[in-house]
């Protein structure tokens, strides 16, 4: 069985990517990261997606990105709220948080040589990706690239690959495909801004996706919002 | 003033590359990383470093990478003592931390890009990088194209560099190099495995490079060792 090491948020595009790759028979490793995220919560969903999937192993790495700072999901900024589609695909928005996924992929990378794994499951979005550089097909390669030379695996041959199943699927077919097979996508937590409970707020971008992605794919939202 | 990102571990090479930059006119923000090492100790240098060479900020991230391990400066495999030059030349160490310098490399470029910045140097050496793919200028190069499509300051246009001014020197050289621009090389430290006390063990691969290279260079060595 060759593995697989998921970056998992606990949101429905990792949780979906993640099935993906355990429906392709790949044996699941996932990574989730407390790097001082105002929605702390995603990591319960997580470790209950983990469960859920019946993961090998499930991994939380701190890492502090409060020290660098720079994006409303660290600072002291606010999260927009109630942004149109059209705002949020042609903006980057201050929820970027900076090389994130730069910086998450490279601990993906250092788990995968420590396994003896080489595929790379993340669940980056080109179609709703909120404007965010580092979900493109561009960026993917250039990764798989730095990876070949970055590493004692690669320099003895492994060719690493990072897999965005979800490259070119929108919110409502990601649902879909997610419903296909089989998650309880009620386990699954997107909100940037939810309230101490885990309850999400109804109005910041993810959310705003999320909604209309259940309405679009006509599947019921099993999400409490508070608005 | 452009601002420079360093990389600083506390040791020689990246306490030369920061003098270095600062000597180029260079703003200097050097960042180290709390990553779980077992010579803590290092931090405690980059701090005295930090500060003689007048760094405009001095930031510690931390970075708990002993929840992906595989490596003897985070596991509990025992780091290699008593290695001969040829060994150290031709192998991947157990003290290779995995996709390490991927790792750091992400954390700097999301400073920069915080702080709109686009250089950033490191230390590393492909004299005697002691086998680490990750301090070889392929791999530099790659980093910089990833950058160029991982960030919005990339995409908006910026060109990151990813300056490694040691990268043709050996220690002796750096020594020599770090004491022409003024730094008290005592302040540094080297060592992979000290005593409670910061105290070199005068045995390990970094340990060995550092005496070789004041041997070398032929100016005294201000290091304690234990043995």
């Amino acid at each position: 069985m060759n593995k697989a090491i998921v970056l998992s948020s606990g949101g429905l595009d990792s949780t979906t990517a993640m099935a993906m790759a355990a429906d392709q028979g790949f044996e699941i490793f996932s990574l989730s990261f407390d790097y001082g995220q105002r929605h702390r919560y995603e990591l319960v969903a997580a470790r209950r997606v983990a469960d859920a999937l019946k993961a090998k192993k499930h991994l939380v790495v701190t890492l502090d990105l409060r020290t660098i700072g720079g994006s409303a999901l660290t600072d002291d900024i606010d999260v927009p709220k109630g942004r149109s589609q059209e705002e949020m695909r042609h903006d980057i928005p201050v929820t970027y948080v900076p090389a994130r996924n730069t910086v998450l992929l490279a601990l993906l990378l250092g788990l995968a040589e420590v396994l003896g794994a080489t595929d790379l499951f993340i669940g980056a979005t080109a179609v709703d990706y909120s404007g965010y550089p580092d979900c493109r097909p561009g960026f993917l390669r250039a990764f798989e690239q730095l990876a070949a030379v970055a590493t004692r695996a690669g320099v003895e041959g492994a060719r690493f690959r990072v897999h965005a199943p979800l490259l070119e699927l929108g919110k409502a077919d990601i649902i879909r495909r997610g419903t296909e097979l089989g998650i309880d996508l009620g386990l699954t937590h997107s909100c940037y801004d939810p309230d101490p409970t885990g309850l999400a707020c109804g109005r910041c971008d993810s959310c705003i996706l999320r909604r209309r992605g259940f309405e679009a794919a006509g599947i019921p939202d099993p999400t409490r919002y508070v608005a």
